[in-house]
């Protein structure tokens, strides 16, 4: 832990009023607090690229025991600079920029002149102490695409282009297999086209299919580029953000850091409350995942909580200030269309998206169509310009068992697939949400449904929820539905935690959803046999079969948690090599007994007898067993 | 909480030293704080029988508010009396009797005129303060079956004979709802033949066809029967038990009492440590759900634990020992073949099960066949004199992803097919123990040559695992992979708690097991299209639209839970009529907005609108829309 966390100094700014600059403070104290350093047995290391060389894609490696005579074992590593020693962090500076300037150089790109002032509306009006403090902008330089060029990743893969962003995702994709080892092929991948590895090539044409995304506005260049697709590792999403009861700057940073930290691969900011768009600068701008959010709750804020009063205007307005400040997706509920809503008279639990609700409420008191429906072609105009990414928001999604696949679900389905084709056909890189409450033999068809009618366009789904039952638990319903449709192909899974329906989760709620997606997640890779997946669990496996028990922990998806439970039974130095433990003691211990039987017989091997004269006597005595159906004699 | 917990006096007994005295003084004072009393916002209801109206089938009746006239929601109850008001527990004494003598009208059944005496070596040869107390079994008579009568209820089931267990449990799985609910149809069951009502006929034929078992050995009389079975509600089993490393009476009585409360059908005591014998006695008469043990446990003990001693004749005396106690089932792991374990030599993680690996062990020691093997008729003949059910072992199941599905295990589930049979014809009850680590590809295989080997038998797994990289987070790896393999025809599921490969479980982990593997039992009903599934999860989703929140708290598997949840940012009383969470606040609940959309709809219907002119306004609409393409002007 050589990390130096500079103490944040506050910067000058004469328009600071003193409470302000007292919230201020209070906020560098406690965002100081993030964590930092490397994660526990792990190092962080880098690959560089052979197309750019610049480029420098991080990995966790964990080193096994000596012993073992292994390899150390490379793992996919969402946290960011915060994890590399070497990194000053200041949260008050935000990160390190990881684009180059490829696509200035190109003329892709330029400066926008006059960039949107931040309006008092855009905080929800808070003013004085109750007014979040400002993040220091003044080095973040706005970008815009220019007329005429190409600026998203899904134009540069359509004109053939393999872009810095496409080599980093293929080799942070293949988890330095070529080095290590051999590619174990085992799955049922439901017609996916996984490779045996990620070239930048293949990046490009799974983009220009629209079969993948690499979410990244170019205004924020601290960003590591991941990608999003059916034919690469499932990646998970981590839902931050405060609300009108709930709120705080630090809490909601150090959420960020934290749900990386842990192996959120994207951030959704989801604040309704005031501040919505300072408590943004700062996530962004301390974010080395891509960041989405759902423009919908801020413009309802600008309208004081009105959705009749929701206008294009203010809806536009709202999209050109998160995508220059470089919100990497937008989640838009455009397929809220107004004749979906009677479908959802007769549902047990209604519309539960915020989005959907609201988005209803207008179509029905306006009489009239959805604006964003309308609007559709100008929204893809401006997400291009920046390269935000479309997630096409599930409005009409079931939030209960009851209401699953239902009319309306599907309906909106594909009025998604439609608006992908319209989206792709302005250049924009699209995902689709989806559901929600999913019992597990409904789940099948929303994949299915999915990929027929939205043209193979990534699916982004929230669990889904097996049960409703559960409250309290809802981390563990959904997970269940989520490495199922992860398995069948959905390309991301939002976290559900175990706050869900009862609160806003706090730090320990992040990471139990963290750590149960990332499960989910992993599950549905050895399913789908993606050939990164098994190496992690078979390196553990040994680890665990040999009493390795520091490498257990430390390959674990959370060290110390393993560890404290190990600790909390038997807590000596000495019974991190012993071989057994609290669950059978040394007498009962399986896997004692399995290496003694496996020793004893090695040796009457290496004396000549044949048990372990592996392959053949095997077949052999099986052969004799089945023929015989009887007791075979073998020779130890 | 009126329950009398009755302050436990010590028995007399002359030799009983000073040491023990107060070691047990400790235990009573201790098992003395077990959990009674009523669970949150529940009523203890019993059913009486038609056939045999002394039969009092126990479930767990939760009101809600007034305001959702609707009727109260009956929740299978596997708590027993201590969650019954009316029931004064004493722990010294145990519990009340369940069983009514009717076998022993029949003269199926006689008392055992020398029952076994305890040994020292039944209790390892603990002495002194080292040896846990006994419990006091003055009032435990000991039968046995009577030579040429039938003593099991699958006998009995062959006979033709309808018995109140096989009532009680058609009772019990109706959940009361030919009084209250329409039979909801809805899923996938793989070829189950799952009824709308269990009737007593149908329990019968499903135990004759050996499709299902009603656990029960007629010496443990203090049993709720339950039924396993396919084609009723997926149960879940949680394992207690001390080890050489950690134990007491007191942890283990409060364990049990802890996992049924939360809901665990059936308790596996799986201790392996000295005070076996005396710790079985506390926990069977003190349990209402069966007990399971792996006998090859306690036969170790008594050789030391050096397994190459095991003889038949200890094993023998083990299962006599036990089956006059009361136990339920035994795990016998007969299937662990001398020709089979040569098949695991290259297996990442060996054997790991400690029964298997044991029996391995012996094996290749002796360069013989199992003794389990060679003596299954005569384990047959015990058991079924007792009507203890098999639950035959998985001595090899794979203990990692890698070694799913491989020759070793498939295998050995053949051979358990084979045992099946035999027992079948000795007129015993049988289950079939599944795995183990196996990713989510894999279950389904598992389940069909399990189906297809084993004659229907019931399976019973544990897990199984669907990744091996979560140390301290197998209760959700193996979550997944229990609700798929439950979905898919396994009729009870093995818990698997948090502590998984790293110790020993306490009380929060028996919890935290328990709700988990609830989850994943309803999860599979509810895939299945069990009728009685879907009302839970319907009664609790109508309370969360309504903002019911007290009602939302007591229908869900934990209550408190939800309750702190909640209160942990929304504390006040008025927050719990709130129409609105901490989640979005106010202006942003879909709920809410959801319930002013019904509102205003239903207000304009009422003065002639037609919006939720339902069924045929809304087809109209759907169809205009659909062959229109664009806007439907929805007159509200």
């Amino acid at each position: 832990m050589n990390i130096a966390v500079t103490p944040p100094a506050l910067p000058e700014e004469p328009n600071v009023d003193l409470a302000l600059k007292d919230a201020r403070e209070q906020v560098m104290q406690e965002t100081g607090t993030i964590p930092t350093g490397e994660r526990a047995g792990s190092r962080k290391v880098y690959v560089a690229g052979e197309l750019y060389p610049d480029i420098r894609v991080p990995f966790r490696e964990v080193a096994v025991h000596p012993s073992a005579n292994e390899p150390p074992v490379t793992i996919y590593d969402s946290s960011g600079p915060y994890t590399d020693p070497t990194v000053t962090i200041d949260i008050k500076r935000g990160l390190p920029l990881v684009k180059s300037s490829w696509q200035l150089d190109r003329g892709d790109i330029a400066p926008v002149e006059n960039p949107r002032e931040v309006k008092p509306e855009d905080n929800g009006h808070a003013s004085g102490k109750n007014l979040a403090p400002r993040f220091d902008t003044s080095h973040h330089k706005v970008f815009k695409g220019v007329e005429g060029r190409p600026v998203t990743q899904y134009e540069y893969a359509k004109a053939g282009i393999i872009t810095p962003e496409m080599e980093y995702v293929a080799i942070r994709e293949n988890l330095r297999r070529e080095q290590t080892a051999p590619c174990i092929r085992d799955g049922e991948d439901f017609g996916a086209s996984i490779p045996d590895f990620v070239t930048p090539e293949f990046v490009r044409q799974e983009i220009a299919r629209g079969r993948a995304i690499i979410p990244h506005n170019i205004n924020h260049p601290e960003v590591e580029p991941m990608i999003i697709g059916r034919n690469f590792l499932v990646k998970i999403n981590a839902n931050i953000g405060n609300s009108a009861v709930l709120s705080s700057v630090d809490d909601e940073v150090d959420k960020l850091v934290w749900a990386t930290r842990w192996g959120a691969d994207n951030v959704m900011d989801l604040s309704t409350g005031r501040n919505i768009h300072n408590i943004r600068d700062w996530i962004i701008r301390n974010s080395s995942v891509p960041i989405g959010t759902v423009p919908i709750y801020q413009a309802l804020e600008k309208v004081n909580g009105v959705a009749e009063d929701l206008t294009w205007e203010v809806y536009r307005d709202t999209l050109i200030e998160q995508a220059e400040q470089g919100v990497d997706y937008f989640t838009i509920h455009a397929g809220v269309r107004l004749p979906f809503v009677p479908m959802t008279a007769k549902r047990v639990t209604g519309i539960v998206s915020r989005g959907g609700s609201i988005m209803a409420k207008w179509c029905l008191s306006h009489h009239r169509e959805s604006f964003l429906y309308e609007h559709f072609e100008d929204i893809c105009d401006i997400m291009r310009a920046y390269d935000v990414s479309f997630s096409l928001g599930d409005g009409l999604r079931p939030g209960s068992i009851a209401d699953a696949n239902d009319e309306a679900q599907f309906a909106e389905l594909r009025t998604l697939g439609e608006l992908t084709k319209v989206a792709w056909a302005k250049g924009c890189q699209v995902m689709i949400e989806g559901p929600g409450h999913v019992p597990m033999h409904k789940i099948k068809a929303n994949m299915d449904e999915q990929l027929k009618h939205c043209h193979e366009a990534p699916f982004y789904t929230l669990g889904p929820l097996t049960t409703d039952i559960a409250p309290g638990y809802d981390h563990i319903t959904s997970a269940i539905g989520a490495a199922m449709i992860g398995w069948f192909g959905t390309a991301m899974l939002c976290y559900v935690t175990p706050k869900e329906h009862l609160g806003l989760p706090d730090r320990q709620d992040v990471k139990d959803g963290v750590i149960t997606y990332k499960i989910a997640a992993h599950a549905a890779d050895l399913a789908k046999g993606h050939p990164a997946a098994r190496l992690h669990d078979d390196a553990l496996s040994r680890a665990r079969f040999e009493f390795r028990w520091e490498d257990q922990f430390n390959l674990g998806l959370d060290p110390e948690t393993a560890r404290k439970y190990h600790d909390a039974t038997l807590p000596k130095e000495a019974h991190k090599t012993a071989h057994f433990c609290s669950m059978c003691g040394p007498k009962f211990c399986s896997m004692k007994i399995s290496q003694d039987i496996r020793r004893d017989a090695q040796a009457q091997n290496d004396a000549g007898g044949s048990l372990l004269d592996a392959e053949a006597g095997m077949a052999e005595m099986s052969a004799k067993f089945r023929a015989g159906g009887g007791v075979v004699e073998v020779k130890v």
